[in-house]
């Protein structure tokens, strides 16, 4: 398998998490996207994901999976015995509900918010974000605002349970740890008072898969 | 079980879609949301759902379940035979990949055009739609303009394959029929250029759980 990424990013960070976890990262050979060149926004990336996004699995057929969620799936998966993306009815819908939230309210908010309201990765990519657009600003600081809401909630989430979506560690916990990445790069501060949330982070930062890939070729949190 | 919607929606029809595919109707007590009145945006609403979205899926262990997502693979996995979310590792993957593109391309994208650059479902809900932001016109027509590149994908994939996913129904394709139906609504055509879309949506509305759903209770798309 191949997975075109860039180390140290946030969506990247979750499926380097799930790679650990399922134990294949020596099965994977990664190929390094330069997202401050845009290298994402271009034809030839385009035409492996047309939504112009990193992470890509390449699988040995040759098929493209894009979106974090779909390669957590195939890699999950891969062996039979998934761990991370629920074995029960009931455990899968609370999984990929818990994912969503993560995305819509921590990583994606955060993602427009940087790429919009802020410098971002620079000029070059910005060219790709709608740099002429009046409201980009404003929009961008809505999702400052929906992301520190997010912040929130998953703090009210933690009060209840160990982990993001209940009992057991899941995809859900290695998104929300991207979002905290994404909020450490765009200087969003998590409260001081939110202290389930901030104990979760240090009790995932004990779990091998994560110390490994926080603190190994990527920035820390 | 219960599932909070409102009928001839774009979203509650996916699941209808979904339970009509997996023969679970007649287990569903269904609960009407008034949308126009923005009951999903009360206080008594966000309780069971904070994203303030339908449907929402309640288990008989008292449990919400949203996103459209989330409660199919709960549906689908209901009684360990999964017809619409993949069954082997390959399959999830390019399913969840599918879906995740319908709803980003097409169906969430509808979405924000029709409740930013139009009068939506009227003053009541737009009240909760940020209708101060000056930005928001624009906003909605650069989604419009999203929605219209997704028909372009979603033909250009169904060229080459009879299903959004590959050989066979699946959620993907009850989540592009729930698009089809919103830029019905929001006065988006599908360009007559586009056979191999048209087609499809002419397939699928001869496929039994499609043809009650989008003919039985709820508008035509």
């Amino acid at each position: 398998m191949k997975i075109y990424d860039t180390p140290g990013f946030p969506n990247p960070l979750r499926v380097r998490i799930v790679l650990a976890e399922k134990g294949l990262l020596s099965r994977v050979e990664f190929i390094n996207v330069d997202l401050v060149a845009a290298e994402h926004k271009q034809p030839a990336f385009l035409s492996i994901n047309p939504a112009g996004t990193v992470p890509v699995l390449e699988l040995e057929d040759g098929t493209f999976i894009s979106e974090c969620t779909a390669i957590t799936e195939y890699l999950d998966n891969l062996e039979g015995n998934p761990t991370l993306t629920g074995r029960t009815a009931r455990e899968k819908a609370v999984i990929h509900m818990m994912q969503k939230r993560a995305e819509s309210w921590l990583i994606d908010a955060i993602g427009i918010y940087f790429h919009h309201a802020t410098p971002g990765l620079g000029p070059v990519l910005r060219a790709y974000k709608r740099p002429q657009w009046e409201g980009r600003t404003e929009w961008g600081q809505m999702h400052r605002e929906q992301a520190e809401a997010g912040l929130g909630y998953f703090e009210s989430v933690l009060r209840g349970q160990p982990y993001i979506a209940g009992e057991s560690f899941s995809m859900a916990d290695a998104t929300v740890l991207g979002g905290l990445l994404f909020a450490h790069y765009a200087d969003i501060p998590v409260p001081v008072e939110y202290r389930a949330l901030l104990a979760w982070k240090q009790r995932m930062y004990q779990r091998p898969s994560v110390a490994t890939q926080c603190f190994g070729d990527t920035p820390s949190i």
